[in-house]
């Protein structure tokens, strides 16, 4: 465990310079030599899903995940069905563009049954167990902090998400630690080490105070509360040295150039995390 | 377990009604056949503890709870010895004004040293069990929702405040479960269990979508996604049968006619709680 972690894993998630197009971010990511793009799937649609590959393939950027799959609760068995199918397309479009890793964000209740809605989302996951492996996608249950419980996700801890993961006992379904969602947990460290050898992600951004709003909340490395390198470091004593994706959702940082956004992620990540 | 609380449990949070003093807030329960009222300390220190408890007295009104105390961590042990006094004239307001619980907002850590603070927390809450026994008041321990977690409060679940209250083993030490803090729990049903005989409060509001605010949140019952009648029943399953506080921060019910949140909360209190 260094106390810096190499730039050769640093992952620009898209949606931290949502202003620019794929292939713009893609130049960028050149530019800046960021050698990760996680990539997000509205992006794809824009251009397509060949073009995209294209784009990848051509500049040579490693693609540490889609974002995202997941959305499984519905009201009626045939939403929930066609909730799979969109999955399974996701998984197709991961495959294409070369990575190993679909980020699930699990999707909020249609009602007031928390229960069911949980129900739903591990019932989903394990449905879509075998064309993952056949497309060799591992799928990653990303917790999201209990702010979005009503709106985008009825998983809320990674201790959730690991007792799914431990549940459906596949080598193609694991966890994804994002700093933002789960910093504040009780608990958290003893989930990183419970989630031995099933994270398929790591993601950082910052916790700033007072938040700037609730969807569009996240603050650069370093401008926040969160112990970014205790936790690198917890997520990498559990076994995981995959790439680290700079995931920040926020406007006044998306209404900046992409490219001092790179460059300043670049120096926050050696200093922050 | 009644499908319906009595009404004879219900009282007025003062911060449901902020832009009311408190002669208004308790005229206001009179009006409305109110029992209960729980007082906020910005609102006595108004007008002066003893002018306070005697339109209490007068009216009748039985105080559910003072909120609040708490706060305990800060940089240095001068800080938090100040805390702790303030956390003793908290205790002194409560016994004067004759409710039996004082809650407890834990407070935030002053740097990103979020251990420390949840430690500071519990000696905090410790030291001050000597003086809340010489004034019969409980120390109720409100766990604040995780989004709070960086600037109001490190205790951010009922399992937290479980253990802490466990650890300090007093009668004087207990939790409150405010609806809006917890509903996204998934340990929360077992939490409430395990709390069975130190429930000091039990805080009642509603979690909309999309939430208008991230301090002013809170919506009236029933208009939200928070399964309001399964957490009564299971709070009273688990041995509370005190009083209900109906606590909402929210800009658009604080800016309509006290009379109108009053009769409001009173109808959605009968048909959701």
């Amino acid at each position: 465990m260094s106390g810096t972690p190499s730039l050769d894993r640093i992952s620009l998630n898209q949606i931290t310079t949502e202003h620019w197009s794929l292939e713009e971010a893609v130049e960028g990511c050149l530019r800046h030599d960021v050698p990760w793009i996680s990539v997000w799937r509205h992006k794809i649609h824009e251009i397509g899903l060949s073009k995209s590959r294209k784009l990848i393939q051509d500049a040579g950027l490693n693609v540490s995940s889609i974002c995202r799959g997941g959305m499984f609760p519905a009201p009626t068995p045939e939403e929930r069905r066609e909730r799979i199918e969109d999955n399974k397309r996701a998984i197709e479009e991961a495959a294409e563009l070369g990575t190993d890793v679909l980020v699930l964000v699990c999707g909020p209740a249609p009602d007031k049954d928390i229960d069911s809605a949980r129900k739903w989302v591990e019932e989903g996951i394990e449905e879509l167990i075998p064309f993952a492996r056949e497309h060799g996608i591992k799928l990653g249950i990303e917790p999201l902090h209990p702010m979005y419980a009503a709106d985008r996700s009825v998983i809320s801890t990674l201790g959730q998400a690991n007792t799914i993961s431990e549940r459906l006992q596949s080598d193609y379904v694991g966890v994804v630690v994002d700093v933002f969602h789960v910093w504040w947990d009780p608990d958290l460290y003893r989930e990183i080490e419970r989630a031995r050898g099933s994270i398929l992600g790591f993601h950082v951004s910052d916790w700033v105070v007072p938040l700037p709003d609730i969807f569009k909340a996240r603050g650069m490395m370093g401008d926040g509360v969160i112990e970014l390198r205790r936790m690198r470091q917890a997520v990498e004593a559990a076994g995981y040295h995959g790439p680290i994706e700079v995931e920040i959702i926020n406007d006044a940082i998306w209404n900046q150039p992409g490219d001092e956004t790179l460059k300043q992620m670049k120096e926050r990540y050696v200093e922050h995390v």
